[in-house]
């Protein structure tokens, strides 16, 4: 049995040096690759993937695992071996239904509307990426096509991001989410709106940066095996357990834009670089899924970033890295500008409480588009209508409204956005969680110390990439399933004191 | 026949796409890669060469190929195709010969030395890759053990980089070449030394930057299918034709350092930028050889970068870029300081007329270890004692000996150096035949403009890409075979009057 693992484990590398080499080619794409790369470069990156694809539907690969299957019925459930048994197995049933010639053709497309999408969203021009939107819109349906026994089209798609949640269980979800939101949005917007005209200093760019990678060296991100590099759109990928990088943004008239971003994608960092090294090279050394993800993310850029403890620490810090537009400021007043609520139109600038709704926008119109409801053609118009209703403010351009977010010109549309939602959700389950077993963390972050709360998340969740389903993960750390409740006493108690909410105001948690 | 050069086509271009992301994975590798990553990095580049070397000798791309031999019988042996057979069946021989295993073997060895000769080479720790190193020997050795009928081991590493030249050919060329030079340096260095002073300002690097770019621009290098990046030793690489890159290093106190180098590898590039496009994808969209290459980078840093024309335009710019070291200085100083004849320790750094001996050492250094004639515990001995003997000057430590060039610590034994004199000799015979057909050239350099070379060169050299042999090349642009005879002109020509040598001081051409 050892050399039938060993065999699956070299298969399994090959794989994982291929997908590797994709990522680099795309994190080479959104850095620093001139515009005349781009046609080589999609057909590379499908190259690349098609190949993954076939070794990892190979005959021999099913031969493989089928007979290890057999044989390993006595492993415990909790050991490496089963768990890469349980994965491998699911990624092979995912990817064999699905011919290596979509595959290959999907990548080739993604590249090649991320490049116009690059020009076609500051260019306000919805109308050039229709065309390849309704291809992404065809592939994305084809791809739930190769499968069978789902109840919503969205459900393949959802499985490739949040393994083992279905479209109506997180429609549902998401259902009890705004009941509980959307009196709290209007209570604080009925409220003074906080004074944020402070964040507005043109800052150097990169003064701004080297403030940022401060902060994230403080937190535990390993330089050794990593870097921070500028892009469109912040984003965090790894080449090997060796090599996880984060990306950002900088805009020199908002500086605290791109010091979130870079906490945000630190967050996702941690997580990668938390996972124990002797998983390396094999599918288990990757984050669980999309929503515990970006419970990490969030919770280093919100939980912890955005806090009232960790700025007692670090508000000298910031005022003395950016004195022409803090010196004079109080931490009070930085305090509540760095969290002002407020109906606006950008998703990843929203604050913590409207942010939700944003994403509950995109996730519904994924679906109206996968079920039929909602045409390409229709889509910015429907956008801006939802966005009206569901955050109360016009969309003035589509560059500001569905051209917003590259994840429909980057990958197949269904299962994007959820995660965002569901990474919220648990960013508070987990921290409520290592706060029990821990309760002077609090106290280490206003000691500008993180080390436990690293600690904690590393033990229950990090080291383990994904040996355990997501489900399986928040169990074990939280000691129950997801759950609302903590995410919405967290801001219940963020939020009342900022805005000096009244009790009453919105059914608050008991 | 067209299907099945179109199955050629495809099977090329897997190939192709996946020694582009190798190419591409090696540039980030001396460029962004943070240390943790090394492990994994030669690990994937392995992969990667080893599935394009078991597509390349797959036994389908050997039918096709024989059956495309057979049929192909009537086609010109100018066209395309013809040419696509005969450098894929090239490529093919030298590939099947070598088992796959033992491409990853030497690709995962490179990278690994690589980053150890990183660390090795400023601490002067010779001792550190000498294991390595004499794994690197065996190696080198082995590959050529794969071919048979050779007549030095060198033979089939030579084939890799100069295709259709022979160790001894070369070592024939190579004495009497150093025949003319010996005298020519002698006569040098007996006359006054240039005062390069003016060079030795400290200049911060993005102004010494942006002026480098500057030029290049002006050559031609086209940024939209290109980009410069820092890294430890300069090189230029490609992904595609539309993303040839090249980098460069950045010395703050020798402002002339990275401009030259950034001119060099431009000249490369250009070479790349200019093969036709339709050939993308294929092998013959690649220069012919290591030598051909070379004759580019040198004949744009050197007989136009470093030549009297061209500052006589462009010196009033580098004035004004950096007044600090060049506003009182006079153009002819200025001339004389760029090519200064000296004795000097570093290859990169030589001036034309003692470049060739460093090339020349390296060369018959190799061939001594290849030919076992040196261990590799005596090279840096060996390197001390011979360099004493042809540069006459002594080593002072390994990091300025045998430490000093990435090749042997990123690639094989064999073949890494001759390339480089070729490269110069070849320069001084195209820029003759350039300047045969177009006289005005060098009256247009006067005049900052550089049209009517690049042209030439791209009609005679560049567009075809490797569709020629590196001998068909010569012989169609100059119309003749390679000669030493316009490169000995050129430097009379060129440092005659520079040191005020006398007519009979050394063998003057006729």
């Amino acid at each position: 049995m050892d050399q039938r693992f060993d065999e699956l484990k070299r298969r399994l590398l090959e794989i994982n040096d291929l997908t590797s080499a994709a990522a680099l080619l795309r994190w080479d794409q959104t850095t620093y690759m001139p515009a005349g790369g781009a046609p080589a470069r999609a057909r590379q990156l499908a190259t690349l993937e098609r190949l993954a694809h076939e070794q990892l539907t190979a005959a021999e690969t099913a031969r493989l695992l089928e007979r290890l299957e057999r044989e390993s019925g006595s492993l415990p459930y909790d050991s490496d071996e089963a768990a890469l048994l349980r994965v491998t197995r699911r990624l092979y049933d995912q990817a064999v239904r699905v011919p290596a010639r979509f595959v290959a053709e999907l990548s080739e497309h993604a590249a090649a509307i991320y490049q116009v999408w690059t020009e076609a969203r500051p260019a306000n021009d919805f109308k050039r990426v229709r065309p390849l939107l309704e291809r992404t819109l065809d592939l994305s349906r084809q791809y739930s096509g190769y499968f069978s026994g789902w109840q919503s089209i969205a459900d393949p798609l959802i499985d490739l991001s949040d393994y083992g949640l279905k479209a109506a269980e997180i429609r549902e979800l998401f259902g009890r989410l705004r009941q509980r939101l959307v009196p709290l949005v209007r209570a604080i917007t009925e409220r003074p709106p906080a004074d944020d005209s402070c964040l507005s200093h043109a800052i150097p760019a990169e003064r701004q940066l080297a403030f940022g990678l401060e902060v994230i060296r403080r937190f535990g991100y390993d330089f050794d095996r990593g870097r921070q590099d500028l892009t469109h759109h912040p984003f965090m990928t790894k080449f090997s357990l060796g090599d996880v990088r984060i990306l950002t943004r900088v805009r020199e008239n908002d500086f605290t834009d791109s010091l979130f971003s870079t906490l945000h994608e630190c967050g996702h960092a941690l997580y990668e670089q938390g996972i124990r090294m002797d998983l390396e090279g094999t599918p288990l050394a990757a984050g669980a899924s999309s929503g515990v993800h970006e419970s990490q993310s969030r919770l280093w850029e919100n939980l912890v970033g955005r806090s009232l403890p960790f700025w007692r620490h670090s508000y000298p810090a910031i005022q003395a890295a950016f004195p022409e537009a803090l010196k004079r400021v109080p931490l009070e007043t930085f305090y509540a500008a760095i969290n002002k609520v407020e109906r606006s139109l950008i998703r990843t600038d929203a604050d913590e409480v409207t942010y939700n709704l944003h994403v509950m926008l995109r996730f519904d119109l994924e679906l109206d588009l996968l079920e039929g409801r909602l045409a390409i053609a229709d889509l910015a118009e429907a956008w801006r209508a939802r966005f009206q209703k569901d955050i109360g403010i016009p969309v003035p351009d589509d560059r500001n409204g569905a051209l917003q977010d590259v994840h429909w010109f980057s990958g197949p549309i269904g299962g994007a956005f959820q995660g965002y939602t569901l990474g919220n959700i648990l960013s508070a389950q987990f921290f409520a969680a290592a706060r029990r077993d821990h309760p002077g963390i609090v106290k280490e972050i206003e000691a500008g110390e993180f080390k436990t709360l690293r600690g904690w998340m590393r033990d229950r969740i990090y080291q383990h990439g994904s040996k355990f389903t997501p489900a399986e993960i928040v169990q074990r750390a939280t000691g129950q399933p997801m759950t609302i409740e903590p995410y919405m006493e967290y801001l219940w108690d963020k939020y009342q004191p900022l805005y000096d909410l009244e009790r009453d105001a919105v059914t608050a948690p008991a």
